[in-house]
């Protein structure tokens, strides 16, 4: 089967961890098609991946299996899952890496059903204690792409592990307190502040980052000179600076906050 | 189709955007081969992604795609472009990237053809203002991979953004001016001069370099001890070192000159 | 023909050197399945090479192809070999870079052939002296992948170079001196120590290493705090830190020494 199969790591660009997993599912599924989300994810950095994974996994094909592997766990008595909504499956370890998945099927409104995987049958054997990616996770999401269904792994559980989101803050004064989720390799600063957290007149907004100031939103990364503030393609409101970085000029680290205020006009 | 689709960007490997990319093709052509060239262009580094493309792309099958996603004037007016060429389209930011494709055509006395796109009802919708990258050139490459004809996309134009190459300067008395286009991660300094650039006689030059003397020219990186001038794999004399990086030895970068004369003999 | 090609290099992931060679091989095989298995080894680091295609060549399907070019002879009078095991073939320079191979081979009693690789009807033509990668061993990968046998490619030749590897020594007194042959980007130490090299008691070891004394195995790596050793997942004794970089904290090298002694208990 011609499936899609993506893959989110910590393991880095200089070992074969990757290429091992590769190795099993196409063992198992040789017409997987196997794309790399991002295997730079800082290691054990849990937050940082599932950020990652939010600003790919929308725009993969129906179906497809995404392989998510940031496992400080790995070996420990926390869960590995199958994560089913209506367009897609994932396997991960149950530590909150799907918290945003989790979250956007809130949001949408939609149903998600979890299995924590426990059918050793599909598994390869031995069982490494340190490597679970190679030999359940891989796998496990490579019998999914064959058709295999969630419930063959496992049983179904109620609940998994999120990740507590600080949302952005509404003051009561109207003003709106955010802060930094990524910064991306432009030195785009990300924020957790959405359209629809703004006020209804974005041209009338201040945002006041790092003691900067930045009146109104820019259409793209070429509006402008210094900084501007405008909204990324994955939804969020961004600190940008033409043909430079923002994280460098404000020396921004994930994490900082920032002020949204409305100004009269 | 079982076309092949090549991604050359600026995105590093830290983030999703190629990935996104890439889920955005394989919603439209689920059998399409995806090839990356290079993602560590330097950000808005358009010659550098030129050049690297140019090494790359005339090795790929006949009807290959060439996605092409340096674009710093995103969201701008600067227009998007697919250019056919006899045995290959690219589809990039009209910027100049694709300048050594088009230099290329002109010295094989190859015709092109290119067309701005401008059929909205290929893209992704909405249109996000700072990634087209994944709303527009991503579904332009799949459809064109899977039979569209590029006139589909848009009308032809009839000329397009080109960088200022400096080629090699040939002095009055016969020697011959050259610069460094790119450094290798190997280390090895690549110039603009190629082959029909020389003396007919290459074991009868000297090339002089950040104060340092070569004479003649190596067959292979093995050869000899120290500083070595030899013709790269991509047509262009380089300047290299055994088991070393003459970068670091000579402390160069890109742009820097170098001096080729003949020698008695 | 639907078969796996992998590629080891330490080509960077910086140029286009890799993606050349895929074009090559997709213009003879246009279904090959290509999978990276590392591309940052260091520069001409033959020995590293060696060890990471180790760690991802045993879990690929049976009839992979893999192509591994670090090359630093390239051009000189080394010769390029086809290795074919029972499961899989390689392609590779003869400098050492498949010593794991021949060892596994060894150790398993599994009969291996070796061909020189010298019938250039299947080279690209022109060769170029500086890139064999491209010239000789994709099109060589690529023709294999179609099902070419290993004997259009050359004649037989009995031996190939190897590596000395140093195997961990056992002192009289029953303690064991092992090295660090690897140190992956999780900052994990993997010895040259497997399993059957260890007492039968592994509760009862001591490791040192560094001036710090290891008591015991651990099973997972978030076992206990502070320094552990464990049985990793490639089969070799590794030295870890929870949530941390062993080689960090002991500012660790490959070669670095340590010694496994029993305790009574």
């Amino acid at each position: 089967m011609n499936a899609v199969i993506t893959l989110t790591t910590d393991f880095g660009l200089d070992d074969a961890y990757v290429a091992a997993m590769k190795g099993v599912i196409l063992g198992i599924n040789p017409e997987a098609r196997l794309v790399d989300i991002c295997h730079t994810v800082r290691p054990q950095a849990i937050s940082q991946g599932a950020f990652i994974l939010s600003t790919a996994y929308p725009f993969f094909p129906a179906g497809t299996v995404h392989l998510v592997v940031i496992d400080p766990g790995v070996g420990s008595e926390r869960k590995a899952i199958i994560m089913r909504t209506p367009s897609a499956y994932f396997v991960a370890p149950d530590n909150g890496v799907l918290s945003y998945v989790v979250n956007d099927c809130s949001t949408k409104k939609e149903q998600l059903e979890t299995i924590s995987i426990t059918n050793s049958r599909y598994w390869r054997s031995p069982v490494s204690t340190t490597f679970h990616g190679r030999d359940i996770f891989a796998p496990v999401a490579a019998y999914l792409s064959l058709g295999h269904q969630p419930d063959d792994f496992g049983e179904r559980i109620a609940s998994v592990k999120t990740l507590q989101f600080a949302g952005p803050l509404q003051n009561p004064d109207g003003s709106i307190n955010g802060t930094i989720l990524h910064i991306d390799s432009f030195g785009n600063l990300i924020t957790n502040i959405r359209h629809c957290d703004l006020p209804s007149e974005p041209g009338k907004i201040l945002t006041e980052i790092s003691g900067r100031k930045i009146t109104g939103l820019a259409h793209t990364y070429a509006d402008g000179e210094g900084l501007i503030a405008l909204m990324g393609s994955s939804g969020y409101l961004e600190i940008s600076v033409k043909n430079g970085s923002a994280g460098d000029m404000l020396g921004a680290e994930v994490g900082d906050s920032l002020l949204i205020r409305k100004i009269a006009g």
